[in-house]
């Protein structure tokens, strides 16, 4: 087990986990290229044709999880239905914006989001990414298709038997394991990892709280190795799939740095997979056909997302 | 044939289609309420494996067609790794915003976006719709799920072996009925229609121009009634379904307000058919899952969207 | 001296204060017209040459009083030179975005800011602050051609012989007076005002704290009618002139209710009086030329500002 | 007379006319040093009380001189009295943005808006203008304490008869010495110079047009060196000063460059010097108190502005 304050384990683990040249030297796709038609044919088999939504509703009510809320206004309301100066054209419109990095807003991290010793996935160097946009490794290469493949729910407060895991808390590799068979699913290749830590359920208890300061649940960092083990796609949480607060060790979210820079799997972040669960709950059924559809932002560092679980 | 400037005639076929109080009079999903487990379990069962994407890329750059472009700036580039304050903890991070009405943004209507008389689906009134946000009909009834169905493609321009229809022309239902025979597809209760006018490839070839002034083809207002008899769920269309520019007779966009209004058929503009037309070709196969995954926004009038085929 | 819960004292303060219909039925520029050339002339008179802004840096980091932090990003940086794509066309530009009311912007209220009992100054009514802008009483009454005049500093720490007013507490007219005596000023009618509480001398001691709930110091209720007798035509404070908390018996903030509804005078929010302060007292001169220049937003309510004092 | 596309004579004026190390290594002031107290009481001292707006209204219309529309949305219209939940609190809310930089908002461009070869005023390097603003020479040297000084109107189209000039037309040195003669001013360091083309007055009669494709009357670049010998402060204009379209030659905006770059002199595009033209030829007085009131930007390229004439 690493510790998330062991400098030389994670920059070994960095090196061994690592997928730069694996598609090639000019791949931006990383773990994306392990989803085949294949293994969505295979997950759209299954589909009973339950669909629930993991994505929150946009944060646009400042709170303390939320510093710096999405903006949502109208361009024209109800107010004025002659706005439009053509006769009958009564119209309502909204311009919505965010700034969807965070800890708030359900979204995709793109794998040009992070960067380690001045280089993201591939290679590439940070510079890169420019005032302008992303000329590498942007969010296109999440959403010019979307991304479609088999999702796994691991609902780590089932498996504990608790109503939500403690800020700081980690998620250990076996618990992994363990969830999986719990379950009854053999991961494969390309699937997309959902690990629910019962952030919703403690925020519906308690309240928002701040997770930089009071801490939020994660992945222990040797859950990236797991990942790369299992060729996972991609993964996401109902927090930021890294504990909380950032190390101050060089390595402040190992997950984020294994996965986005060393091995090219871009994460989602602040799902809500409490409605997920108790749907999956309800079927006795961990696996489903999973879309995410990000934004088609040229240059993007990621994009607000509603991800769809067809169940 | 209703012409589209024929009043009474739009006014009776209005009333005719309405589905207000159809599934009770607080009702807000309209047709979604036409989608079922077993419609999704259908679509889902034939599903080959192949995604592509209908939405276009977020239109950043000012245009004729994109007079209000959208936003993409980054918060922090890839010039300021020690931006955070945090050891090792190099980002990028960006925003995204955008009044996406219009007509160069691939967007979702919702069921609260256009009037009649003052009056929205299901006969709320306009004044719900307030400068915070609407009390009704908002997109959470879109997004609170996502909406996934069976998705048709009806290439219009393949079936009548031209590269695009012209501004301002119009499509019957005589050539909806045409092109799913054409596709050997039987139309069914809850399916998602989208209909491909060639927008995109005139727009490759000529560049981009005002759909005011020179205008866009479209659905020819008698379609309304096809989509109900069909009960469509939701039609698509790579212009905004109605053909341009707006009648000034008082019903300037008869297939907004019959679909949106009468009969509670949300409506997806400005998608990008053309890669989703080239895949079908490819495979003989003219349906499809799709999934839209408009963002979660409390009292929105639609959202910026991505929908994903996956045939 | 009204305490700020008599509800009874607040409305017949209100009715007496009233300048509606002073300068006839249709006008929207209140106390504005006290202002007139030669007293802004005779401010200039005295004009010894030393600038010196009451604005406070535009608050984009949140902060407990600043939770809806103002946007300013980067659209092209020095990272990316050619990105015009015209030779030698080396440039840097950048997007400010604001929603300023509140407690942390520096902003002018226009009078179309509060209403009261549905009714803003002069009686228009509240349903004229459409969701396209204000129809009536917008920020264009001051912006057009910014307002000039005489300002007067009234430090009232300074007068206690204190650094600061704690939260919650008020300047009563008494004050105003001994202020003004102290400062050796007779107050006309087109004078603008600016109070001073000590906040950023405070904030700068303890950091931020929440108005809404610690509470900030603000001017008594009774001032309105001070300010009324006095004729002036503008008031200035580092807080919001209204003591926080609101008050929850209806007259939440009866300063901003008397000063912008009854006697169209209209206010400025958040100002940073530190700066003046010192300059005022390094010249023993508490008076001075000012300029306030409001952005020209039509149907606006108000402005960021940047206003400057000419000692 | 150097001609627009004469290389070896801008670059030769460049390096004349830089002011680069006149005020220290570290200055970023740059001609704003020029403006002394005693500069701002003379002009103060011969102000008659008439205060105009030389600002235009913030331009939310999209227009071919407007790609990129400003932004302004009510976050709370009079159609809510209630949204705020405290009894009485009835207020109407709004949010402006803009990306002010453009041929459309009157703005000020800071000394960090343009570079020569990577570098900009005294030769700090382009990369320190980082994606999360300027390290150096930002609108704060211009907004901290605003810019007061005189400032003399040069109203080109009334000194040659006319109601404006064409685009594309030059203003030449001679001209500016013509125009002052006739308005019997002598110009002195520290003067803000403001140049009327009549760009208004044409835009009112014709419309708006493309200044990049159709051009856009502006000053001759050797008026750089009549700037610099006459140690202006800062330079305005109804268009952007440098005439337009850009040169393709490397030199795309001379007066720009000089300006900006070479001499430390800020600028403030796209006024609306009609009114101030009115006003000035009715006190047969073109010399007035000249307040340029920036927001206070830390980091920022410049601000939409709304300059006042104290005439």
């Amino acid at each position: 087990m690493i510790e998330r304050t062991d400098v030389a384990a994670a920059t070994a683990m960095f090196e061994e986990v690592k997928n730069w040249g694996r598609w090639g030297p000019d791949d931006e796709r990383g773990a994306l290229n392990l989803i085949t038609p294949e293994r969505v044919a295979a997950a759209a088999a299954g589909v009973r044709g339950i669909v629930v939504s993991c994505g929150r509703p946009l944060p646009v009510i400042p709170a303390v999880d939320n510093p710096t809320p999405a903006q949502h206004m109208m361009v024209i309301a109800g107010d004025c239905l002659d706005a439009t100066g053509v006769p009958g054209l009564e119209t309502a419109l909204d311009y919505v914006g965010v700034a969807f990095h965070g800890m708030a807003v359900s979204h995709l991290d793109a794998l040009c989001h992070v960067f380690h010793d001045g280089l993201m996935y591939n290679g590439f160097p940070a510079t890169d990414v420019k005032s302008i946009g992303a000329m590498r490794n942007s969010v296109m290469t999440c959403a010019a298709d979307g991304v479609v493949s088999r999702g796994i729910l691991l609902d780590i407060p089932r498996l504990r038997g608790v109503r939500w895991l403690e800020p700081r808390d980690t998620v250990s590799p076996e618990e992994l394991d363990g969830a999986c068979a719990d379950a009854g699913i053999q991961v494969e290749p390309g699937d997309i990892l959902l690990v629910s830590t019962g952030r919703d359920e403690r925020r519906s208890e308690f309240g928002p709280w701040d997770p930089l300061a009071v801490g939020m649940a994660g992945l222990a960092p040797e859950c990236a190795r797991w990942i790369r083990e299992h060729d996972i796609a991609m993964i996401g949480s109902d927090g930021v799939s890294d504990p909380l607060p950032n190390n101050d060790n060089g390595w402040p979210i190992p997950i984020h740095m294994c996965c986005l820079v060393a091995m090219g799997v871009p994460l989602l972040d602040n799902l809500d997979l409490s409605r997920v669960a108790t749907a999956c709950a309800a079927e006795s059924r961990w696996e489903f056909l999973f879309t995410v559809a990000a934004l088609q932002v040229h240059g993007g560092t990621g994009s607000p997302i509603n991800p769809i679980a067809i169940i």
